[in-house]
């Protein structure tokens, strides 16, 4: 589980987008964030989000065979619930994965104590852990924090809220948009973080979605599902799979516009375009918060048997180290692309390879491109947003995946974070 | 395609062998080695072997998509000409990958120069090329100095052959040993190159094992897959597979025992077992040159539902950038190892999963071990050998894999090696 320096030291991103988003408030969402001391000092490190009666939830999770006790947690309720949600707390700084029946009982005691403060049943209380990997979660520790948390409630805590859930983030990370629906005005605000062991399937650590639209649970589960194959399924920045990867999207069903009963209802489709706009902004802001990035890079592999195709060849180029250093020092190795095109395994056809960086024809027809110029690519690598295009030659698949370059920053968080 | 600095001035691997092993004249092998002058200054990047009529050889290589123009011919030359051998020249500095038409010509130019030196057909001349990916090879380089490598044959020049053929390599890898096949005694010598890119199905680069047994290629050839399994096939530095790697054996047949037939002869044994341990010696040091590698970690696998997917889980472990990077800072951050084996997709009961570190129990039943003290497996960390043991609790499958650290020497190498 990646965490930061205790002391939350490390520098912005230089790929942090300008300036925070400012999330309205939301009907039916309340916030408050508080300071538990279980790791970090000085910062807040908890946060509480009560939904009001009648919201509906859908979530999906790590693919990870040894998830978290709170992933565990978050799916069974899911499930028994059938989509019911009246709260969510959030922890950093442990992740209260790996910890066996000591970490299911802490959970349980947490739950329990938030359903208590909130006045709702311990089954419609999810949860959502990140930090350290097999160090037993305090529960006493946020269950001493829950009286403030639930007195401290409030429309406007969303930037808390993302900052209480950060570990290794350098920065804060927020989106939000309006869509309507039946002509009725509606609110998405989602809110997310993730920086190391970043990879599908399920990108981010954790990211939580709201809205106050009216949308059954099923309805909400086919869009989450449908959106992050889209978003948080592609990207990638260190090919590492997290135990607690959570993605979870709330409706607290305020919004005054008419039923919806399924997800191919075409008065959803500005909602949906919407949301995958959020989902795309969060989970690209994932990417620039990778741990050591400099430079946020889009592959885009072309010509694949299929999309499946397509994407493992993206994700061999994303995720080779030796192409994520050469991007890292600007050089524009697109003999490192041919070597993971290589790699992955799907049929493609070497003599009618075409590569190009930047928009610029590398290499086509199998060998380098008899017009290439050097400088002119370099220049783009210079650049902190790299574009690899790749077309293998063999059919129609394609698909886009975002990554980051791989850094000495990435070796000074990792080699030493717990030390 | 790694390569190193034009300068070879890397600093020689910590993990490197105390003293290089001297290997002995073989009866049927005369080497040569000279500077092309194609990438390197003042050093040799060309070994030529010549084999004495009667030679068989053998070979694995890369599983590429996108195979260089010397593993494309030597697999088709392995086939065409029933497995005979009379040279194999091999050159460093430029892969002749991804060079298209361009690549195939040169390669034919040179092979047909160097058959016309030595006195042989075009099509017993096999090939082997590393470096820079993309660059058309200038086949005149090497047919220029082809006068002078057939004029300075001789038995003894194993050592210039495994320097010559060096690219990011901070120390030549040799190997050698002595068997007995039917009370006689043959010699096994063995060079190879590699450091980076290294990963299965074919880890090193380049390898060259020969022999003076009188061998049959079809039993060569059983022979080699049988102990790559056990050796190349289970090392990795950074999980990316070259272009080119090859792993070739010869056998002049000079040595006077009777006729082999079969793979499976028990006169074999012995020549076997010497066969695998100077394919161990070899993977070994590959691993230990590893870019920037510091340690030489060791991860061991059982309980899994089979050998295949213990070797997943292994390599997930071996292949994790956050468990590299952690084994870099001499952290026993076993949280990591956890999600890496969640993350390889095999069956893997988490609540018996047990983790060894330097042999000491980390976790077991799901959970940490009540009696680790961290202190203990901190120390074995700060050794140059990381032992991890991981079983999964579900069955009897079992593999080890070896591995390396991933450093800031690793960025280093890899962030600006063209430039």
């Amino acid at each position: 589980m990646s965490t930061t320096s205790k002391s939350g030291k490390l520098a912005v991103s230089p790929l942090a987008p300008e300036k925070y988003a400012v999330l309205p408030p939301l009907d039916g969402v309340r916030i408050a964030t508080a300071a538990s001391g279980m790791r970090y000092k000085g910062r807040d490190d908890v946060a509480l989000f009560v939904l009001d009666n009648g919201t509906t939830a859908a979530g999906v999770f790590t693919t990870s065979k040894a998830p978290s006790a709170p992933v565990e947690w978050c799916k069974a309720r899911l499930v028994a619930g059938k989509g019911a949600a009246r709260a969510l707390i959030v922890n950093a700084g442990n992740a209260n994965a790996f910890t066996g029946q000591l970490g299911a009982e802490a959970l349980l005691e947490v739950a329990g104590a938030t359903a208590r403060a909130v006045g709702c049943r311990r089954g419609d209380v999810f949860a959502g852990s990140t930090g350290v990997i097999g160090v037993p979660l305090d529960a006493a520790k946020l269950l001493d924090v829950l009286p403030d948390l639930a007195g401290g409630l409030g429309p406007d805590n969303w930037r808390a809220a993302a900052e209480a859930i950060r570990t290794t983030d350098t920065f804060a990370k927020l989106a939000t948009a309006t869509a309507e629906i039946d002509g009725v005005s509606v609110t998405i605000n989602g809110i997310a973080k993730g920086s190391g062991m970043i990879a599908p399937d399920m990108a981010t650590m954790l990211a939580y979605v709201f809205t106050d639209a009216a949308i059954p649970a099923d309805v909400l589960q086919t869009m989450l599902r449908l959106t992050v194959d889209d978003s948080f399924n592609n990207i990638t920045v260190d090919g590492d799979t997290s135990t607690s990867d959570s993605l979870m999207l709330f409706a607290t069903g305020k919004a005054a516009h008419k039923p919806i009963i399924r997800a191919g209802d075409p008065r959803l489709r500005d909602f949906r375009a919407k949301l995958d706009i959020i989902m795309w902004d969060l989970a690209r802001q994932v990417v620039c918060d990778g741990e050591g990035a400099t430079k946020f890079v889009s592959i885009t592999v072309t010509g694949a048997a299929n999309t499946r195709a397509a994407r493992r060849i993206a994700m061999s180029i994303a995720n080779s180290p030796l192409v994520k250093t050469a991007i890292a020092g600007e050089d524009p190795n697109w003999g490192r692309i041919v070597m993971a095109v290589g790699k992955a395994g799907e049929a493609a056809d070497r003599d009618s390879l075409r590569i190009r960086i930047g928009g610029i024809v590398v290499a086509r027809d199998g060998a380098v491109d008899p017009d290439y110029v050097e400088a002119t690519v370099a220049k783009h690598m210079q650049g902190d947003e790299i574009n690899i295009d790749v077309d293998v030659g063999i059919g129609n698949g394609a698909s886009t995946v975002w990554s980051c370059d791989l850094t000495h920053g990435y070796i000074d968080i990792n080699a030493d974070y717990r030390s």
